[in-house]
């Protein structure tokens, strides 16, 4: 809970109340007359009804039941036939940042939210790139979509027709980690292209393909793509023969078994080329719908073998991190919580 | 459960089985040769099927499966391959009164079953009133729909573009009691009448509104409502100048979250007009529906929100009081119930 | 557990993946390139993502998210990225026998798999008798299904204007049972045959009706039934002046409250009109449309009186027995089981 979440795109936020489920709480979201952007638990204080059925009124929320009033620090500023207010009167307000065009939430305690601790998606709106995406619900723990993105083996099954080729599946990994971090690095040198990089190369030739995956705990991936002509370097640091993408995702938990899926394609060649920006994005989010496909179907195996042990494959060093920093953050949440007691 | 509870609009039972959930129990209800009405658990005694999915025979009810009959006492007189019939073969009958337009049915101990005790919705037969209504299913705790019809403030918020105003939620109100009954009276003096009442007045100018709402433990609430030329004496008794209606309510839970509200719109001012009856019914079940989507929202959100402490505001003094009467019959007959162990 | 069930009728097997749940546990069926059977867990040793949603790949299995590879044995002989192969890695693979045009699986302990066991539905592809059906899931216990077959008064009630009348629920049976089988017998003598029969007849006349219910623990009942000219001899086992049919039947859990319902009509009359095979196929498909309603509001009103006390009268006696078989087999299971810890 003490992190960053992201909880909606930036242009999902208007001058119209937004409901959302983030981390299991209702979340009621809008923009103020100054467009900076507010989140309100989404009950009223007085009978529970969603602050999202309600209206807004200047930069304040009103009940669409009662008419009770709150302002955006969640306290209530009116009250029918009431000449008083009840000081305890109050919704709660989420520490909100606007930040790589995501709205990040702090759903946990506020003392301690840092908007230093953002994750770094910068290249969701770096002007040397051009980045487009969606928002998906994907019906899973949203720690399965980490497995997924940690481990692109599965692109060779699940994605044979755009990404994916024999090459991943055999390719040699490298994995290391820090505290809040997790980097898995596949280098497939002097391989044919599979479809979709061929594409964007433009060039025939074998390549060398790179996928370097940055895991941020709790919920962040940003996935170093693409592919250069073979021998010219790519390994060694010099990608001018080719093209170079990164695959970023946020996922936030709305219940233990739905999460929000936030992703974007960014590129840094042809940045200018508005349809190419548009088909990326169309691409990729057939690409992930086939994930998606997946994912839904093993929650319910998951649900349905409650009793099933998970072994762990080579190929399971990715996940396997992830999830050691991710419980280790829980353990930690825990004993702070212990402690404050 | 010692209480009669409506149960169906008279019009709706015919020569046919009609299946309700009452209170939690499967009834299914049909009326006899003579007319009158019958009301039997919804179970074969023998495998369960419903009755409701057999048939009429005379003023039998036949199984669908196997062909058992039961009279409308409950008592099972045939049994398939059977010379003989156990004793114990037969289902619950309950104890039913017709008045006033509607069903009322005992889910309680038939002993209790005083047919004096049916809640007062005279209006909704009596020849100097024109009365007509509806019946829906609002899937909240029947208690959220008493909450809500004892406080209109919400008339306001929720009805804004009929009946609601300003004054509503600022006039002053005076709460009363006895054993069984709590009345709210709110008089709204020399204001601008809202769209509907003007309607209804046919005249301009400032007038006096009233509100003067009975509830009747433990489910039955009919409101006095009306306008009257301001001025004209009506807060004294005088209401030659206004217009008069009642707003009967009584509502029966099918079960914990989900109940059968039943309501009707009486008038005592041009009665013969049938126009204006329906176009009164279709416009008080338009509002109505308002009041659906608020009761369903905020069910939901009690339930996503199980710890949170309910705080009352001076607006609240009618629906707290009409709780307090409920929680003080369920109190009454846990207690019989002990004392009969 | 340990029984053979039907999973599949053979038509439905192909070179292709099909999911279905037998007994509670997924299962994926396919034939081998010699179009023999196969029936393995459906769910990957890995992530548990369903092998029916990976792919055919020779006689072995394919997962869709990792490509681990499974044989016909379940074991697993392809991992991505991995020199060794756990030797854990493998899935549950069922016993099958295909016989009678169904597929059967023995969902319980292995080793007690005998293939003598499987139920005799051997009119299902005796080329003396003419016989096609259909599977349908009905959402109830399968029990109920065997309580509804081995009882056909309901016939009178459930299927009145086809094969049900007056006769049937009146007429006197007798029952008979082995340690794994009962018998109820019924004859209605020099009655007037119902609409179905009397169109297979093609005789007018009254007839002698025959209905010779055979079960089979713990989930088969093939049905012999039929019509001859009354006082023809057909009781005394000369059934020339008639035509003869047989019902047949075979249950199997899908879970606790939903089953597999395949049922046939073989008949040994006229067995080379193909449009009268359809016919009859269509025709009892309806016939037991009707049940799967009864069926089913059975099952929610079950639920719905977890309280009630079952009574059985003389009609029970035949699901009595079926279900006094199906306990004996439930409690020697669990000796066994005990007896093995």
């Amino acid at each position: 809970m003490n992190a960053w979440y992201a909880a909606a795109w930036d242009t999902e936020l208007k001058r119209e109340l937004v409901p959302r489920t983030i981390c299991g709480k209702p979340v009621v979201m809008y923009r103020k007359q100054d467009g900076s952007a507010v989140a309100l638990a989404d009950a009223c204080w007085h009978r529970l009804l969603p602050l999202s059925m309600g209206e807004l009124h200047g930069d304040n929320v009103i009940c669409g039941y009662h008419g009770l009033e709150f302002d955006d620090s969640g306290r209530c500023v009116y009250m029918p036939s009431q000449d008083t207010i009840n000081p305890s009167a109050c919704v709660v307000s989420y520490p909100l940042v606007e930040r790589h065009r995501f709205i990040w939430l702090w759903m946990g305690d506020p003392a301690l939210a840092d908007p230093a601790k953002v994750p770094d998606l910068h290249w969701n709106d770096d002007p040397e790139w051009a980045s487009d995406g969606k928002l998906i619900k994907v019906k899973c723990d949203y720690r399965l979509v980490i497995d997924n993105l940690m481990d692109l083996t599965h692109e060779t099954y699940v994605h044979g027709s755009s990404i994916g080729n024999r090459a991943v599946a055999e390719a040699p990994f490298t994995a290391t980690h820090s505290d809040r971090t997790a980097t898995i690095t596949r280098w497939m040198k002097d391989i044919d292209a599979p479809p979709f990089w061929r594409g964007q190369l433009g060039k025939s030739g074998n390549v060398d393909r790179w996928q370097i995956i940055n895991f941020e705990a709790p919920a962040t991936i940003a996935i170093d793509v693409g592919v250069a002509l073979a021998g010219t370097g790519a390994p060694e640091g010099d990608r001018s023969q080719g093209v170079s993408g990164f695959v970023l995702n946020t996922i936030t938990p709305a219940d233990e078994k739905t999460c929000h899926y936030f992703w974007a394609f960014a590129r840094n060649y042809k940045t200018s080329e508005q349809r190419r920006t548009h088909e990326l994005r169309e691409g990729v989010a057939k690409i992930f719908g086939e994930d998606e496909i997946i994912l839904e179907a093993q929650q319910i195996a998951i649900d349905n073998n409650p009793d099933h042990v998970i072994y762990n494959l080579n190929i399971d060093a990715g996940s396997m991190w992830a999830r050691k920093l991710i419980d280790a953050m829980i353990a930690e949440e825990q004993q702070q919580a212990i402690a404050a007691e």
